[in-house]
């Protein structure tokens, strides 16, 4: 038996261009603002929301709503799962790129 | 001005989970059977069919079917301008490992 090909593992729910994206940003464990994720990742207030909620639901970020003087916002944090995921997601990544070359 | 985000240029048609798996198997321009693409990326006939079809409309494959003694078989090779496309998701998967680390 070899091992399975390194894409074989990858899972959408962060392999996802975008979600791949939110979750590296927030890979330090330091919460970012949605407007600088949004802005960071040329995403709409639309796509970004719509990608949240999907990685909401994985329990692998979570978001905290801050009111209070002036405009609200939106703070969004990865989780440990969140960060297990990812670290998977390079590994597989990294396997991939070590392969092609 | 910083660069954009690494994960910014990803095109879906080369990023997308099995497609990545199909241009990487592909990517020395040695022409590889379906069954052994369908077989190495746990993928059904089905599957396979749908991805190449993306990866043929986007000029990244050529396909071609074998006919002869025995039963039939496709061969399918990557193209220039699927290697070109290959070439720059791994570029970009590389910088967004670097930026993790």
């Amino acid at each position: 038996m070899t091992d399975p090909h390194p894409t074989v593992g990858l899972d959408d729910t962060v392999h996802q261009r975008s979600r791949l994206g939110i979750l590296a940003l927030l890979r330090s464990g330091v919460g970012i603002e949605f407007a600088s994720i949004r802005n960071e990742l040329h995403l709409t207030d639309g796509n970004l929301n719509r990608h949240l909620k999907v990685l909401e639901d994985a329990a692998f970020i979570s978001s905290r709503r801050e009111t209070g003087r002036g405009r609200p916002r939106t703070w969004v944090t990865i989780t440990a799962a969140g960060q297990a995921a990812l670290e998977q997601e390079l590994a597989a990544l990294r396997a991939l790129i070590a392969a092609a070359e």
